[in-house]
């Protein structure tokens, strides 16, 4: 089985000499998910938390909305030679009654199957499947304060990101600022999907009381996840999209960006932000 | 047609204050790759080269490896409503005599399409499938010093990168380090398509005399399209994972992570590496 961080032999250039030593690298292996036996998705992924993975890939893909909606999860027999198990293959089996989605050949694209040909009808796809609004009641309402402490809280809690300074980071807080959760994984999207994933399976669908926040950017595919999973606000420490702002606008999601060092840009959502505490100076619309 | 940046009002929150004012983000939309009119994948990219993103893409998948292999590439008509063309559908035709691939459904997942169900079988598949050995003769050999200062260059050749903060870059360079050519996209991924798809279609297909670099983690999957362009060196700013620097092992491509503030990690393919200049203490393998 493939393991969260792996050991290799570095040549380590630096200001005036060259050494040999080991370093320790982040762990990525191909994870294919299966749907009621039938393929439907690769993807690179830090080996861990699989089950999570797969089931919030799905949640993110509109095919599941509660835990009540899978009927067990497994790893399949790999296809090794000599028949071993690589636990790299995923079976999510639906319980009787959820509808299969339709899989079709254009469809069968990883995290991008709900996306039409333009922008405007990835955002219609999306608008159309979440399962919930995003309707906090009683809404977040969160400081700048609060949000510019969440990174470095992030940060703080990230063990594997230290070792091996190659993981993206996703984590849950809480209205008050509280780490709820936090995923770390080669790609972003797989960090998104074991913390929604793990939600799904505890019975939190909606996440209608968090906030989530990424490392580096903000995609529209992470602006999906967030809206699949009922989160009213997505943060994230570097810019967003043009389409993951259009999506965010229209779907009621308050999306920040920049959130470094104390300052941040509020995209979409103003009204989660409150500035009663700080100054306005020339807000407006 | 979608535009590579796009204009959006943010609420802006520094110390002291809040302010609203247009802001400059990356434009991000889908884009369909077509081979002989069949769906292939769909990838979310920045607008822009899109002939050159399924041209590089299908390089990366085994499928073109050099100009003549391709009969044309057209943007089709858009499936809107209203029959317009949305410009984010292209079709890429290959010229007769061409073996198109085997699409099965499994297969048909962007960007990992050549992975199996475990790392070694990701390795085995790109090992055998890519064109070109990476056989630099004359060897491509280069000092710390002008790989420390390819960086810098990338940087500053960035254009909307400045105007926005939210792209991924991806650059050329000659084995003197000079910038042969520079694309930026929303996906690291798609940025090196560009360079390879733009290669190809100039006839300078392998690119054994070149050096990638690219802003972020080198994964898997960039290194194996370094693999397939024939390209003998691959640098990312920021760490690799276990998989590429495997990758990089078996195939003989030299890894270097970590290229920051002129010190950097050589993971793989070190006889690439020109340590005459500089002090090599400590170095044995």
């Amino acid at each position: 089985m493939g393991r969260v961080t792996e050991r290799r032999r570095v040549l380590r250039i630096r200001e005036g000499g060259a050494s040999s030593r080991p370093d320790t690298l982040v762990g990525e292996e191909p994870l294919e998910i299966r749907l009621n036996g039938k393929p439907l998705a690769i993807t690179m992924r830090t080996p861990g938390d699989d089950f999570a993975l797969a089931a919030g890939f799905l949640v993110s893909e509109g095919v599941l909305s509660r835990a009540g909606d899978v009927a067990n999860i497994v790893y399949c027999a790999g296809a090794t030679q000599d028949g071993s198990n690589t636990y790299n293959v995923v079976d999510v089996r639906l319980a009787p009654g959820v509808p299969l989605p339709d899989i079709t050949l254009e469809r069968n694209v990883y995290t991008t199957s709900s996306c039409g040909l333009c922008g405007k009808a990835s955002l219609d796809a999306v608008r159309t499947t979440a399962p919930w609004p995003i309707a906090d009641t009683p809404p977040v309402r969160v400081t700048p304060e609060l949000l510019a402490a969440l990174p470095d809280q992030l940060r703080a809690a990230q063990q594997v990101f230290d070792r091996t300074g190659g993981l993206h980071a996703a984590g849950l807080f809480s209205p008050e600022g509280e780490l709820l959760d936090l995923r770390e994984d080669v790609g972003r999207h797989n960090a998104v999907d074991k913390l929604i994933g793990r939600a799904l399976r505890n019975g939190q669908l909606p996440l209608s009381r968090t906030i989530l926040l990424v490392s580096g950017r903000a995609s529209f595919e992470l602006a999906q996840k967030a809206v699949m999973a009922g989160i009213p606000l997505l943060a994230a420490v570097s810019a967003p999209s043009s389409l993951a702002v259009d999506l965010a606008t229209e779907t009621g999601l308050t999306l920040v960006g920049f959130l470094r060092g104390g300052s941040m840009n509020v995209y979409a959502g103003e009204q989660r932000i409150d500035l009663r505490a700080g100054a306005t100076a020339g807000v407006g619309t």
